[in-house]
């Protein structure tokens, strides 16, 4: 096709690399953004890098696009502007600079009338030990900006340990956050373009040492109405496009918004195999403006990732499941790939249970 | 992972940059040799371009490759012969040869027990006289070597045409072909590594102007057992290594052999988005000596050959189909995309009967 739209990505790890993969099939083109020069999307892709402070590149990097998405949501505002100037940039800026602040992100959640656990911000030591006066402790401490992963947080048990947690965590603003018993994870993952919204079902996460290592997708299993809701809200507030995460503790059959995502997200993973249209294929329909397509689940899923390494191609190959590497160099800790099991019994248990592949 | 494997494809069309795509998952790295700088393949991996007759630059391109494979079967044999000096070829260059050439062709069937369309070769118009004489009229000439999409033919009504059909298809030699009263055509498509082989169901194709439009696959509809049997015949004669297509008259229930294709195939295109494993991750995976993925088809599948020109991406993405754009310009008889349409009622049918972009 002549006119071949381009896709400008601003990121290039595995996220940016599955979009740039999803956005071939509709002959779409993607160029990638990213710091980093050997980002492993850019083995798909064309990746132009240059540092975050060097807005010049930015604005002659995005002039070349028709549409401008962010892989994750610590981009800085001022990329994020710069890009504005010469491009549309989708999700926009305000969904980004909410996920980026995990006050305005619970301020968010509360205005669309969504629970959370209990929360309290703190912008100094002396402030933090003031919050937890009272507060039900032990409890969670995560600076506000730059957490990923379960990085950017740590416990405190007792008011004594206020200044130690606050200079721990890099004497930044921080919040304190309720411990909540949860039974267990959820999310919702969804995709909007205009008015129009497409969401999966709801999903069941688990998380080790805060990396998420399983998603099972079975649909019924969780009060996935509830968060259908809280998600639609949040991407209404933020007249959202693109795929949007947000992520529940289930208490009880409760649901409590812990944070949201604005962007493809890895409890999203399994609807590349599992659903009628991938999340990556949808957020690039609605960032290029493009209908969505059918989110409805086509088998039942689980979704493993691949942490800190992985068996060798072979027994990859072997194993039953949908493989999904991402050209990454192997390090503790590290998201290199994952494995959907489609239609499966218990393959995914035997990839997960006791392997040392999802556990770094 | 540090040590990337390289997968070589001689020839950077549609069929090359799917296999690239397929190959990203895995971790595995794609180069393209194609003499076409423009090959739509270059979009979306590394591409080398240099002429068929220049065999150093094959061989030179061919050193950085683990394994080199071939997504068109009219790659000149001292090209494959080159590549062999320096890297493993798969399939081989048996294969190969053997497809390019419609008399060998038919001669592996018959060694193999295939019952094919009567034939008869001729080298010259005097030949050619000869052995429609007595021939069923009115027969198909086709040339020997060169053809595909239907090119390279004509049809024969009488010995008197001899002369004429010889020199309208370039005074080189022949085969007559029975023109066979078929039901319908049917093509297998299986993947062989080692001894293992897996096989897609049978499926049924339908052919406009020489070039598949669509593909049918729901599973049982067609006698896929004596198909699978000459496939598996084929496949061991050649020592067989990738996916390989074997295309079927159907008359009365009773399979008549047509041709073979040493390489991913367009009836193939539908198990991308049908089967548990699709072709060209199939095809990547005998070629780069992983094990295969299971090929039990997951969905009804339908699939439909864009040709010549594609709706607009936006009517495209609201088809209700997956889409598969090439990358490619339009041109009256090209194929530029496919679009399957899984578990579905009548959506294909919708999109092939009666509009243009199945037909030129």
């Amino acid at each position: 096709m002549a006119d071949r739209p381009v896709l400008g990505v601003l990121g290039g790890g595995q996220l940016g690399r599955m979009l740039a993969l999803a956005a071939y099939p509709l002959d779409i083109e993607t160029r990638l953004f990213d710091p980093a020069p050997d980002a492993c999307g850019g083995q798909v892709a064309s990746l132009t890098s240059a540092g975050w402070d060097d807005l010049d590149a930015v604005r002659r990097w995005a002039e070349r696009c028709d549409a401008v998405t962010y892989e994750f949501e610590n981009v800085p505002e001022a990329v994020a502007r710069a890009v504005m100037e010469v491009a549309p940039l989708r999700p926009g800026v305000e969904a980004l600079v909410t996920a980026q602040d995990r006050v305005l992100e619970r301020e968010l959640f509360a205005r669309c009338g969504i629970a959370t656990p209990r929360w309290v911000k703190a912008d100094s030591a002396q402030e933090l030990a003031a919050a937890v006066d009272g507060f039900p402790l032990p409890a969670i401490v995560k600076a506000r900006r730059g957490g990923y992963d379960g990085k950017g947080q740590g416990g405190i048990a007792s008011v004594d340990d206020a200044a130690r947690v606050f200079a721990e965590l890099g004497s930044v603003p921080v919040i304190v956050d309720e411990r909540v018993a949860f039974d267990r994870e959820v999310s919702v993952v969804a995709a909007r373009s205009g008015m129009a919204i497409a969401a999966y079902p709801a999903v069941v996460n688990a998380h080790h040492a805060g990396i998420l290592v399983r998603t099972d997708a079975a649909a019924g299993l969780v009060p996935g109405v509830a968060g259908m809701r809280a998600m639609e809200r949040v991407a209404a507030a933020l007249d959202y496009c693109g795929v949007l995460a947000v992520e529940f503790f289930d208490v009880g059959g409760a649901l409590l918004a812990n944070e949201f995502a604005p962007r493809v997200h890895n409890t999203g993973h399994w609807t590349m195999d599992g659903a009628a249209t991938g999340q990556f294929e949808q957020h690039v329909r609605a960032v290029m403006g493009l209908p969505l397509g059918a989110a409805e689940p086509v088998h039942a899923s689980v979704m493993v990732n691949l942490i800190g390494g992985v068996p060798t191609r072979a027994v990859l190959a072997a194993c039953g499941g949908r493989v999904h590497l991402y050209g990454k160099s192997m390090k503790p800790g590290r998201k290199v790939g994952h494995v959907t099991f489609v239609g499966a019994g218990d393959a995914a248990g035997t990839l997960l249970g006791g392997n040392r592949y999802s556990e770094a």
